[in-house]
Formats: C-alpha cells, sequence, structure tokens
C-alpha cells in the first residue's frame, strides 16, 4: 500500500452523528494488516432488528458476501463485524472457514444464532485472514461497544480512505421522529486491493425487513450506483441498513408504502451523502465532477451514456488538466453505442453551452467555462435532443495520484 | 498539445518499404496546426484500383468517416489524402464543406470522379479544418509525388506518436508474388484530440473490391480490434486497403476463396505486426501487455474478458509499478458480467500459475513473477475453466506518462 497521507482536498468534515437507540458500537485494533491504528469494527443490535443489503454484482465476491447473501434471508440481526487490511477474497476454503469462525465468535458474544451476524471485509485479495486475529480480539471490543461510538467505527473501516465518512437525518413516521446514522469507507466503486465501498446504516425506526429491503434497493440507484471512480468494481462493495425499531414508531405495513414517505426521503439523502464522500475521496481525486444527461431516447440509455463520460479516461484527464475539451465529451457520447444524433448533441460545461446541434455554438466564449474548469467542482451537461431520458452521475478526475496509489507495490 | 517528445521505450525501427507498383505517395507542410514538419499526405493510384476499408464504431464520426462510406460504395480509388493536426469532427456544415471542397481538389489533380478520392483526418475535434489550407498545398504535393515516398508518408501522419509505424510483407497469388505496404499512426484505440488510430495498406496485387473487403472485415478482428489502451474509441478510426493490380497476377474471384490464402496471411500478418506498434506507442506505455484468456464459455466470452482486464486502470496501474497484483485480475474477471465460476478461475504471469480453483496457488512462489514484471513485456493467463471460448488482446501500462499527455491544455 502507497504511503499517501495527504486528505483529498475534496474532504468534507464528518458531521456530530449522535447514538441511535439501540445501537452499541466499536472499534479495536486487531493487527490484521495495518500498525498503530484501528482495523476492527464491532456492532450489537437488539433482538428483533431488521436487516437489508445490497452487495456487488462481480462474479467472483468473496467469502464474506457469500454470508451476507444467505444470513439476509432471515431478514434479522443482532451483530455487524467488520475488518479493514485484508477483504478475503479468492482465498477458497481458507476464506469460508474464516467466515464460520468470525461468525460463531461473534455470535457467542451477542448470544443470538450465527445467521444473525452480519460480517464484511475489506483490503488485499488472494491473502488468507487468519480467523484468531479476529476472534482473540472480539471478546473485549464487545465488552467495550457504546451507544457513543459512531466516529470510531467510521475510522476503524478505512483503507486508503483520507477521511472518514458519515451522514445522519432525520424522519418522521407515524408522528414519531427516528434516526439515521450511516459510515461507509471507499476510494472508488473500485479497488479490490485497498477501496472496496462499504456502507452500514443503522435507524432506530421500526421497519420489516422487506420494506426496508425495498426502500435501500432503490435509494442505491441514484446514489451508490450513480458513482464511479475508475469503472472497476470492487469484490466486496456492500451496503447494509439495520433497523433496531426502539424508536417505537407505529407499526408499518410489511410493503411499507405512504407511512414511510419522510423515512425515505432522509434515507435517499443519506445514500447520496455518503456516496458523494465515497466520489470526493476517489483516489488522487482533485475535482469532483457532476454529469446530467438530459435528452436521451430513455433513462437507462441516459445512464449509460452518463458513465460513458463518467469513466473515459480522455475526459476525466482533461478535467484533472483543467482543460474544457467538449470533443471528449462528444467522443464518449459516440462510443457509448446508445442512440444519438451528432448533429442533435449539445455539450455545455459550468451552465455555459460550448456546442450545439453539431458544431460549436456561435461566438463561443470559453472564459466563463475556463474559470469553472478552475473550481474544485465542475459540472458537465449533455442533452441528446432525442427524448426524455434523463441520468445524473459522479465521477472524480484522474490524475497523478492515482497513479501513485495503484502503481506502488503492495507491500 | 503537451510537448513530450521522447521516443516510446517500447518503439520498434521502420521497416525499408520499398516501392508497391502504381502508387506513387508524399507529403507536405501544409500548416495546418503544426509548426516545422509535414502534415498533409497524399496517395495516387492507377484507374481501377480497387479499395476496402473499415471505420469506427463512434456514433458521432468525423466528416471524412461519411465521406469514405459513401465513397467505398463505390469500390475504385485513385487518391488518398491525409490530414494531421485537426480531425473535422463534430465541424457541422463547414466540416462537411471542407470534405468536398478536399476531395474535388485531389479529384482535379488525380483526373477522377471525386468519389474515387479518400479522405482521413486527425487532430482537434470541433475546430473547424479551412479547406483552403489543404486545396493551396496540394497541387505542389501531388507533382512531387513519387514511388518512394513511404516512410515520408508514415511520419506526415503522426500526432501525438512519438514513432513512425510501418509494415511491409509479400505473399503469392496465382504463382506471382506480390508486394504489401501499410502506415499507420495512434497511439491508442482512442483519443479524439490527437490520437486517433489511422492505417493505409497498398497492394500491386489485382483484387476485386469484394473480396478485398472480405478480407479486411476479418482482419482487422484479431488485430486492430484486439488492441486497446484506454477503451475510449476515435471519431476518426480509419483502415483503408488500396489493391492497384500493377503486379498482374491471374483473376481472383468476387469471393476470393482458396487462390488468395498466402495473401490472406500475409495482411493478417501485416495488421497485427501495425496493431501492435499501435499498442507499443500506447500514451503513456512503458510495457506491452499480452493477454490470453482461455476456457471461456465461447469466444465472443473470452474476448470480454480479456477486455475487462486490458481495459481495467486497476490492472494497467499494477503493472505499471511492476506489481503482480493477480488480486486485481480476478477482478476484472468478475466485473466483465461474463460467466465465470470463482472456484474454478487460474490465473498466470508470465508463464506461472499464481491462482488456481478459487485459491492461490500452494506453494507459489512469486520470484519468477516478479521478474517477468521488470521486463518491457507483460504476458498475462487466465483460464476461466468453463468451456473452450478463447481470444487474446494487448494493451500497454498505464502510467504518469499518460496523465502529463492527456491532462495538459490543448494550447
Amino acid at each position: 500500500m502507497a504511503s499517501i497521507t495527504s486528505v483529498s482536498p475534496l474532504a468534507v468534515p464528518l458531521p456530530a452523528m449522535g447514538p441511535i437507540a439501540g445501537v452499541r458500537l466499536g472499534s479495536a485494533a486487531a493487527g490484521i494488516r495495518y500498525q498503530g491504528r484501528t482495523d476492527l469494527m464491532m456492532m450489537a443490535f437488539p433482538r428483533g432488528t431488521t436487516v437489508a443489503g445490497v452487495f456487488t454484482q462481480n462474479t467472483c465476491p468473496g467469502a464474506p458476501i457469500d454470508w451476507c447473501r444467505a444470513a439476509l434471508e432471515g431478514g434479522k440481526a443482532q451483530a455487524l463485524v467488520v475488518n479493514a487490511g485484508n477483504a478475503n477474497v479468492f482465498t477458497g476454503k481458507a476464506g469460508v472457514a474464516t467466515v464460520k469462525a468470525t461468525a460463531k465468535a461473534a455470535a457467542d458474544l451477542a448470544g443470538c444464532p450465527a445467521k444473525q451476524v452480519f460480517l464484511a471485509s475489506t483490503g488485499v485479495i488472494g491473502e488468507v485472514l487468519p480467523a484468531e486475529r479476529i476472534t482473540v480480539a472480539l471478546p473485549a471490543l464487545h465488552e467495550a461497544l457504546m451507544e457513543d461510538g459512531w466516529e470510531a467505527a467510521a475510522r476503524a473501516i478505512m483503507t486508503t480512505d483520507t477521511f472518514p465518512k458519515g451522514a445522519t437525518r432525520t424522519a418522521v413516521i407515524g408522528g414519531v421522529t427516528v434516526t439515521i446514522n450511516g459510515i461507509a469507507k471507499g476510494s472508488g466503486m473500485i479497488a479490490p486491493d485497498m477501496a472496496t465501498m462499504l456502507c452500514f446504516i443503522a435507524t432506530d425506526a421500526a421497519i420489516p425487513a422487506a420494506a426496508l429491503q425495498s426502500m435501500l434497493s432503490k435509494g442505491v440507484g441514484p446514489s451508490f450506483n450513480a458513482v464511479t471512480v475508475d469503472s472497476d468494481t470492487s469484490t466486496s462493495d456492500t451496503v447494509l441498513l439495520f433497523a433496531t425499531g426502539a424508536a417505537g414508531n407505529p407499526n408499518v405495513p410489511e410493503t411499507g408504502g405512504a407511512m414511510l414517505r419522510d423515512f425515505r426521503r432522509a434515507l435517499d439523502e443519506l445514500l447520496l451523502d455518503l456516496a458523494l464522500q465515497v466520489a470526493r475521496d476517489g483516489e488522487g481525486a482533485q475535482k469532483l465532477i457532476r454529469i446530467d444527461v438530459t435528452g436521451a431516447v430513455n433513462k437507462r440509455s441516459a445512464r449509460a451514456i452518463a458513465f460513458a463520460i463518467a469513466n473515459s479516461p480522455l475526459v476525466k484527464t482533461a478535467i484533472a488538466g483543467e482543460d474544457a475539451n467538449w470533443g471528449r465529451i462528444v467522443m464518449a457520447v459516440g462510443k457509448s453505442g446508445q442512440p444519438a444524433d451528432r448533429d442533435k448533441l449539445a455539450v455545455g460545461v459550468g451552465g455555459t453551452w460550448m456546442a450545439r446541434n453539431g458544431t460549436v455554438v456561435a461566438g463561443y466564449d470559453e472564459a466563463p467555462v475556463v474559470a469553472h474548469m478552475k473550481g474544485r467542482e465542475v459540472e458537465i451537461a449533455v442533452d441528446i435532443g432525442l427524448g426524455d431520458g434523463a441520468a445524473t452521475v459522479w465521477t472524480c478526475d484522474l490524475t497523478h495520484g492515482y497513479i501513485d496509489i495503484n502503481g506502488s507495490y503492495r507491500s
């Protein structure tokens, strides 16, 4: 791992995160890979806590992903154990054994079935993760769990992250105010080595697992699934949402519905907040880039075009160089394979339309665009001119920092 | 354009290229964008020369691509005009007017219909290319055309290329020896700004246009279409193949067939030679990477997996860092979306299998792999373990040089 220690210029401060009734959490230094820092995190939840999850689409996932997918079928959770430094991916039978041993140790401490323990690992791929490193550290960690451990938890799950990521929101369900806290780690959608995206959210609301899962599955679409750093997809990406029910709100139907409208708003806000924090910590990122595509034949097409732009190394390096190179944006639209008509296409940056109807805008003045490109947040707008499909995605620029972080030897 | 002047460490020398009977060619300094170098190239062919072409799949192509696609329907060519420095892409009606004016000027000089003139442009996108720059320079250029102009032609079409690219082969058709010369430019499949891939091939063989087109369309699959630098697709990529017929070989049927077997071999070799020269000049490239995928469910799937690896920024930066990080290769296989079974997957580098059946190989010794990674040519092998599908693609590493070249301001 490279010793990149400077904090991203796009960092935002960790907000004050109060307790979530029912959740106790904390961290420990288990020496899994790092020295002199925490690398193990645990959360404990009361009996009856419901859970929802979304996982990587990568077809070579880590052993903890297999475990969580199976555990999720029960819809209940009483513990979460996460380690940083080793992803426990491509570790064969040894990896499965580590997952089972960790779940059993946590279940014994929490006094719950192993299937109510959720697990996540992030770090290097292909090295065996010795279960003892975790199981030896767990009893003291469990003993010290407390309601006020959110910042410590956010720090313990970091890998190449340059700042801890957290968000908090409140919502009203049936007249009762509930709170949602979330923490995340990741410097991209991306790196199997050190930059898996993990996100753990807890609320004191009482919400059935099915309704929770429905909201989470929809919520990740315009948030975590609308963010890319380098188009690479980790083998360990995980988002888990736990609901303790300690707030005592009125019963919510299995199917959710109107009663959860405000909660859904708050959850969506929190997911987007955390996803953008991940983009802001993209490896080597100097600029946060927002890409709005309109006028595509449909929403799916708009999204594919937006990602073609967001993942183009040429677009990303141009922005790193503060070059309003709209030709590269046109190229990316064209390579997406989506319906587009060169002679109807419009491209804008920072609110200034530079090209329209297949050519540069008459009298185009580059000055306001050049000024916009010098800022930390760059906005690209593309109108395809064919329909009503629209999508927004976020990414960051591609800089020497990315090469430094990912081109250095692991050891 | 960045002032990157050092030659790629992967460069190969331009071979001696003798004349192709019937082809006269040359170059001129037309001052389109560059100072102190040639930037305009012309070839003239005798009446009856047949032509085949393959063009970018980008849906926002440049005006010269539109022109060539239409001209190709006639199957005959008597002139080719290529400029470097301005791609004439996204230039609207002005771009179409420049194409028409250039074709007319060349047709007048060559004494042929405009539809037998082929055109290509490479360089910056979105800036109007004034036709006069070209038409003023063409008469003197045409006057000076000669049979021995291949090296000058190879140099005149360069943009961010750090070395001129050419190849030559001979073949036998019906007992008569024919020669094929080809030149190419490009530092990737890629950059619309300065790194479009262009390739112009001529032979003295007599081959009907239909047979020529069939061989070229098939030939680019395992050559130019098996090379990627950064996954970006230029708006101007063009491969044109001209056959003058001056060698006087026996008549070849419209459908080609067995009579062209040796020619096809020679053409395929030449296409791969030129394609690998492009990969060797990938922007910032320090290492040429060959990726062999076997055991996929079919050939198409193998190719998709190979490209997922070849286009992964994390794999490419790891190789730049001489890190045999097979975890990133596993990640790339998994993100390809193609059928793969983590527990059947094998990954090797430089002839050493590092991971097999879902985990690291017992007693894996990294030493030979580390030594291989230090070389200029890196070989990655992935066996999916599911079927007989195989594919090979080439790419280069992702280095600081790529950021330098593409992250600097255009002016």
